[in-house]
C-alpha cells in the first residue's frame, strides 16, 4: 500500500458500538518511520466504524499500530509506503518567516482568497455551481464556516447539521452535543477535497456569531466546544489544505469570553499534529496575534488598505504575515461593508500587496433569490476577480513586494530578491513619474532596469524600450543617471514595474 | 516630621564605609501604615552616607524601620505624617485604561512632551537657559537621557559622569562599573526636581545607542546594567514625575539582544515600588508593547501621523496608550528626521490627537554653536511650540478625542463624554463642511450643538451663532436637521469644534 507525501492515509475498523462511541471510546494511531513517530487521534464515523487519518510528511516506509482501551481497536498494525507527491501537491502552507507563506516543498504561496461563508450548506446543486465558478477564478483560498450561517440574505436551513438530535418529546427539540452527525462531516470533507484538487486552501471558520441561538452552535458550553474542536482536528487535520480560523468576528460572539478564545487557540496549537495555519478573525477589537500558535493576522479593516502607508503597520507590529481577510466586498448592498466598487476592491488588493500583506476578495451583489457569493456561492457577477487574477499572476512571477522605506515614499515597493520594484499610484493621476527611488533600495550605482507601464484596471502591461541606470544622488535618493521621467496615462490605478536587466 | 502625599521622605545615615559600599552593603526601609507596608531599597550616596527614599501614597501617620546586615544601618526607625498634597502636586501619572493617562488624584494628564536628549550634560549655564525656556512652553513631559549622548551636533563631553574611574596606570582609563559617581546623580535629581516644579514629567531614557563605545555606557555587561537600573530605581523612583524609557531606539543598540531588553523591562516592572510609566522606544523594529509592565507605546514613526486613519491602529492593537515620541523634528538639518516644517509638526500633533494618541515635539534648527534644542537645550527658535500650546489648551479644556468610527470618516473625533466633536481637515482645503456625522456618534435625535471654526495655524477660534440639531438620516449618518453646511476658509489646517448645547 502506498500514500503520497502529504496525502491522507486512512485506517478504519468496524466494532460493536459501546456506550456513546463519540465520547466513551478513544483510539489513537502511532505512526513511525526510523526515529520519527507521531501519535494521532482517531474518530468515530458512525455505523460502528472508527477511523484514524494520518498525513505522512516524509517519504519512505511507515509502520503504524493502534492503541485503545477497547480491545477490538487496540493493536491493529500495518505499514505503507510514502511516495513522492504528485505534481500539484506541494504540501501544507506554512509561514515563511517573517511575513510570507510557502508550501512545504518550498514553493511560495501568496494568498489570494475569497469569501464563501456558508457555501457548503446550500445543497449539491448550488454547491456544484460554486465549484464550477471557483475553477475559473484566480483564488487559492476560501474562507468558509463549518457551522451553518444565519444572517441577512442567508436565512435558509442547511442540508446537514453537525450534531444529532437528542431523543425529545414531540414538539421539543435539542441537539445532542455529544454526538456528531457523520454525514455532515463527510459532506464537508468532500468539499475540502474538491477545493484541494483546485489548489485552494480551505480556511475553516470554527466559530462565528451568525447564529444568535437559532441553532445554538454559538452558545454551546466550553466542554462541547473542546469536544467539537478535537473531533474536527481528528477528522480534518490530515487534509493538507486545511487552515484553522478559530472565529469570524470573535468579538461579536457575545456568548464567549476572551479566555475561551485563548483556550481554543492553545488547544489547536497543542493538539493539531501538523501545525496548520491558525488565526482568529475579528471585528472591532484586535485579537492578540502575538500569542504563540497564531501563525498570521486575519484582519478586518477597510481603512488600512485605502491609502498608502497604512497596511504594513500591523505586520511590523506582529512580525507575522497579515491577511486583510475582510476589507469590504464588491457589491451593491445598502451596508457599507457590502458596496465597494470593483475599482475600490482591486485598489485595496494593490495597497495590500504594496505593503507586503494580502487582501481577500468577497462579493455581495444583491440577487433575486438571495444567492450572494459571499454567503452562499453561485456565480460571480463582479469585475474584480479577473483584475485580482492579473495581480496574482504578476506576484506569482515576481515574488511578493514589500515597502522599501517604512517611514516615507510608501508607494514604492521591492521584491526581496531586489529584482523588481513596483511603483503604484493608486487614485492619484500623475502625468509622469520622475525616476527617483528611496536610497534604502540599497542597489549599487550602475544597476540597470527596464520598465513596464501597468494599467491595473485594464490589465495591460506595456514594456518600454528605455533602460534606466541607477545613481545615488543624495542621502535618501537613487535616481536614473539621465534624470529620466516616465510618462503615464492620466488616470487612476496606474503602476510601474521595474525589472533588473543583468 | 511631615511629608506631603506623593512627596519624598528621605532617611539617611553616615557609617564607616565597608568594602565597596555600592555593592557590599544593602539597606532597606520598611514603611508601614495600618495594614499597608512597602519595603524599598536604599542607596549609597558617597562620603559614608546611605539614604532611603520613599514616596508615601496614602495620607496619615507612617512608621518605618531599616534593615541591613550592617549593624549601624539596621533597626533605625521613626515616623512621619503624610499630609495632603500641595496644589500643584497631583501624584504620579498612571494609565487611565485603556488609552489615556491621569494623575493619581484623578486629574487627566495629556502628554505634550518635548525632546531634550542630553540637556542635563551641558553645564549649569546652558541648563539654566533651557529651564527658563521650558518654563515658557506648553510642554509637560521631557524626554531625556540619563547617560550622556554623543552624536552629530552633540559631541561635547558632559560635566559629570555616572561612574567613578578605576585606579589605572597613567595613560590608561577605565570606568569602575561597580562605583557610581554620586555627584552625577545629585545633579540629575536636581534637574528632575526642577522639571517637577514646572509640572513636567521626566521621561528618563535609561539606555541609548549614541555612545558607540566612546564612553562605553552602551556596552556594559548585563550585571552592570542590572546594578545600574537598581541604583537608578533606589535613587529616583521616589520622585513622582519620573518615567522609565528603557531605551531610545533599542534596536539600534547593537550591543544588546532582545532578551536583555526584556529582562530590563521585567526588572523595572518587578522592582519599581511605585509603577512609574514604563516604555521602550524603538527605531525600525517594534518592541512588544503587550509585554506585562509596559504601560504605553513609545513610537518612532513619522508616516503614521501624516494622514487620517493611521495613528490609531497601534493603539487598537496594543490596547494601551500610544505616544508618538518621535515623528521627526521641526528644523533645518539635512537629515529628513530633522527638517520638518513647523506646519508639518503641528499637523502631526493634530493627527495624533484626532486618533486618541499623543505626539512629542522636538526641534533641530542648526546653530552656529551646535546648541540644538533636541540634543542640548537652550532657546527655541521654531514656530510649532505655541501652536502645540493652543492645541493643548483645547485638549485640557475638552478632554481627549477619539475616532468615532475606526473604519471610515476618520477625520471626525469625539470626546469620551460625547460633549465635543472635532472635525479636522488637515492639508485639505474645503470651502465648506456639510454637517454630517458618523451614526456611531450614538447621539439621539434632537441633540444640539454649537460650532467653532478653528484655525490651527493662526490659533484662532471663532464661535458661530448658528445652532445645529442632530437627526439620524441613514444607517451610517447623523446630520443637522436643516442640512446645514458650514463655510470654511479655503486653506489648510482648519478644524471645526462642535460643543453640545444643553
Amino acid at each position: 500500500m502506498s500514500v503520497e507525501r502529504w496525502g491522507v492515509f486512512e485506517w478504519s475498523q468496524r466494532v460493536e458500538p459501546i456506550g456513546n462511541p463519540f465520547t466513551d471510546v478513544r483510539v489513537h494511531g502511532i505512526f513511525s518511520m526510523g526515529n520519527k513517530s507521531d501519535t494521532v487521534p482517531g474518530f468515530y464515523d458512525g455505523d460502528g466504524i472508527f477511523r484514524i487519518r494520518y498525513m505522512p510528511g516524509t517519504p519512505g516506509l511507515w509502520t503504524f499500530r493502534t492503541m485503545s482501551i477497547v480491545p477490538a481497536l487496540h493493536g491493529s498494525s500495518g505499514r505503507f509506503n510514502c511516495t513522492a507527491p504528485s505534481a500539484a501537491n506541494h504540501g501544507m502552507v506554512k509561514v515563511d518567516p517573517p511575513y510570507r507563506f510557502k508550501y512545504e516543498d518550498g514553493k511560495p504561496y501568496h494568498p489570494f482568497g475569497t469569501t464563501l461563508y456558508s457555501w457548503t450548506h446550500q445543497g449539491d446543486s448550488l454547491e456544484h455551481v460554486t465549484l464550477q465558478t471557483l475553477s475559473r477564478t484566480p483564488f487559492n483560498k476560501v474562507r468558509m464556516c463549518i457551522f451553518p450561517k444565519r444572517y441577512d440574505w442567508c436565512e435558509n436551513e442547511p442540508v446537514f447539521y453537525p450534531y444529532l438530535r437528542k431523543p425529545s418529546p414531540a414538539g421539543t427539540f435539542a441537539w445532542d452535543y455529544t454526538r456528531f452527525d457523520p454525514a455532515f462531516f463527510r459532506h464537508l470533507e468532500q468539499r475540502i477535497i474538491e477545493l484541494g484538487r483546485m489548489g485552494m486552501e480551505a480556511d475553516l471558520i470554527l466559530f462565528h456569531p451568525y447564529d444568535k441561538g437559532h441553532w445554538g452552535f454559538d452558545r454551546m458550553d466550553h466542554a462541547a466546544n473542546i469536544a467539537y474542536l478535537r473531533y474536527v482536528m481528528a477528522r480534518l487535520s490530515a487534509f493538507r489544505n486545511v487552515w484553522w480560523s478559530v472565529a469570524n468576528e470573535f468579538d461579536l460572539v457575545k456568548t464567549k469570553q476572551l479566555w475561551e478564545w485563548d483556550s481554543y487557540v492553545d488547544l489547536l496549537h497543542a493538539e493539531d499534529p501538523y501545525g496548520h495555519p491558525l488565526s482568529v478573525h475579528h471585528s472591532m477589537e484586535y485579537y492578540d496575534v502575538r500569542r504563540p500558535g497564531i501563525t498570521h493576522a486575519s484582519i478586518q479593516n477597510g481603512s488600512l488598505v485605502e491609502d498608502f502607508g497604512r497596511a504594513g503597520t500591523l505586520r511590523d507590529v506582529y512580525n507575522k504575515p497579515v491577511i486583510y481577510d475582510e476589507v469590504g466586498y464588491e457589491g451593491n448592498t445598502p451596508r457599507r461593508w457590502g458596496n465597494l466598487s470593483a475599482e475600490e476592491l482591486v485598489h485595496h488588493h494593490w495597497q495590500g500587496i504594496l505593503a507586503g500583506t494580502y487582501v481577500t476578495h468577497g462579493e455581495t451583489y444583491l440577487d433575486p433569490k438571495d444567492v450572494i457569493w459571499w454567503a452562499r456561492g453561485g456565480v460571480l457577477k463582479g469585475r474584480s476577480p479577473q483584475r485580482i487574477g492579473f495581480l496574482r499572476r504578476m506576484i506569482d512571477s515576481t515574488g511578493g513586494f514589500d515597502y522599501i522605506d517604512k517611514w516615507r515614499n510608501d508607494h514604492i515597493s521591492m521584491t526581496s530578491d531586489q529584482r523588481h520594484i513596483l511603483i503604484y499610484f493608486g487614485r492619484e493621476r500623475p502625468a509622469s513619474w520622475k525616476f527617483v527611488l528611496p536610497a534604502k533600495t540599497g542597489l549599487p550605482d550602475g544597476t540597470r532596469f527596464r520598465a513596464e507601464l501597468i494599467d491595473t484596471w485594464e490589465m495591460k502591461r506595456t514594456t518600454l524600450n528605455a533602460r534606466f541606470t541607477l545613481r545615488k544622488t543624495g542621502p535618501y535618493t537613487i535616481e536614473d543617471a539621465q534624470g529620466a521621467r516616465i510618462p503615464l496615462s492620466v488616470k487612476p490605478y496606474q503602476a510601474i514595474l521595474l525589472t533588473r536587466v543583468d
